[in-house]
């Protein structure tokens, strides 16, 4: 990726998070990038496929984070615990603005709309990467996702982070039930 | 509440569901309610007024339609129940955008913004209201909210809805517990 694209997306993924997708103009977003309209749409010819090439990158760097999260924790107990971890360490973040995708969710309601289509893809994907990387079934995985999101909005629109606590009792009471 | 003032905040409603609260421009509100911009403004001085408002009247809203759900139940179970069956309701309607607090904690981040904290004290008030209808400590409370507000997103973001019958279970695990 140049580095030019790379600063663009940076920029506009920093931005959509403090104010929302709608209410940041592609022309604070060239601006604050140090770049200009012309290189922006040279990159991305709508705001829409910027919107989308942020989210897929979002998408791409939350697997990562993940990834590298369970890569020393071997057994299910031990990759439970580091999952929800990374959670607390990401909510505990000065940069912590709910989950993008379900932000995107608020401002893209047509289920036709690509941007609503990413979030789905996105979200079908957290399901079975639980399901693989947890090593538990579709019921299982279902519920793992329904505690993380509920901690998710706890922690953004309540304020209250400390619900993640239970929510991983609760996984750890759905995993301890046969699959 | 005068005939106009509902019609506008109606109207308003159905855009921000549709479209998001920065995406939905003021003058297609007073367009589409039959009205004019000189109306609007003279009940709603801004745009974050007549959002605040729409919010604050969301809010009444839902509180009394939970109420009407709880009304004929008695016991701990059956009101929880009954409360569950009013969100599966909810998910199943063709209007259903998801929670409007959540979408608008997307489009308003800054925690000082008026919008931002009527977000903060609905929730509160919602986790409250939990407390006393079902009659539950408040850790058993948060638990509760942590399983709707996850089965929200699955609904909305992952359409997924039967996520719901799972928090369900989980919420009577939660209550089987001593508070």
């Amino acid at each position: 990726m140049s580095e030019k694209r790379q600063q663009l997306m940076a920029t506009a993924y920093r931005l959509f998070n403090r104010h929302g997708f709608h209410a940041t103009g592609i022309d604070r977003i060239w601006a604050e990038a140090g770049s200009t309209k012309r290189t922006l749409y040279r990159h991305f010819p709508t705001k829409d496929a910027l919107i989308e090439a942020v989210l897929t990158e979002r998408d791409r760097e939350f697997f990562a984070l993940l990834e590298v999260r369970l890569a020393g924790a071997s057994g299910q107990e031990a990759r439970l615990q580091a999952l929800f971890a990374g959670f607390a360490d990401w909510f505990g973040r000065s940069d912590f603005y709910g989950c993008n995708f379900i932000n995107a969710s608020a401002e893209f309601a047509d289920p036709r709309h690509p941007v609503r289509k990413l979030v789905v893809a996105h979200k079908q994907a957290l399901l079975e990467w639980i399901r693989n990387e947890l090593g538990c079934s579709v019921p299982q995985a279902t519920g793992l996702c329904l505690l993380l999101e509920g901690a998710v909005v706890m922690a953004h629109s309540y304020q209250q982070p400390l619900a993640l606590d239970q929510a991983r009792q609760l996984a750890q009471t759905i995993l301890g039930e046969a699959g």
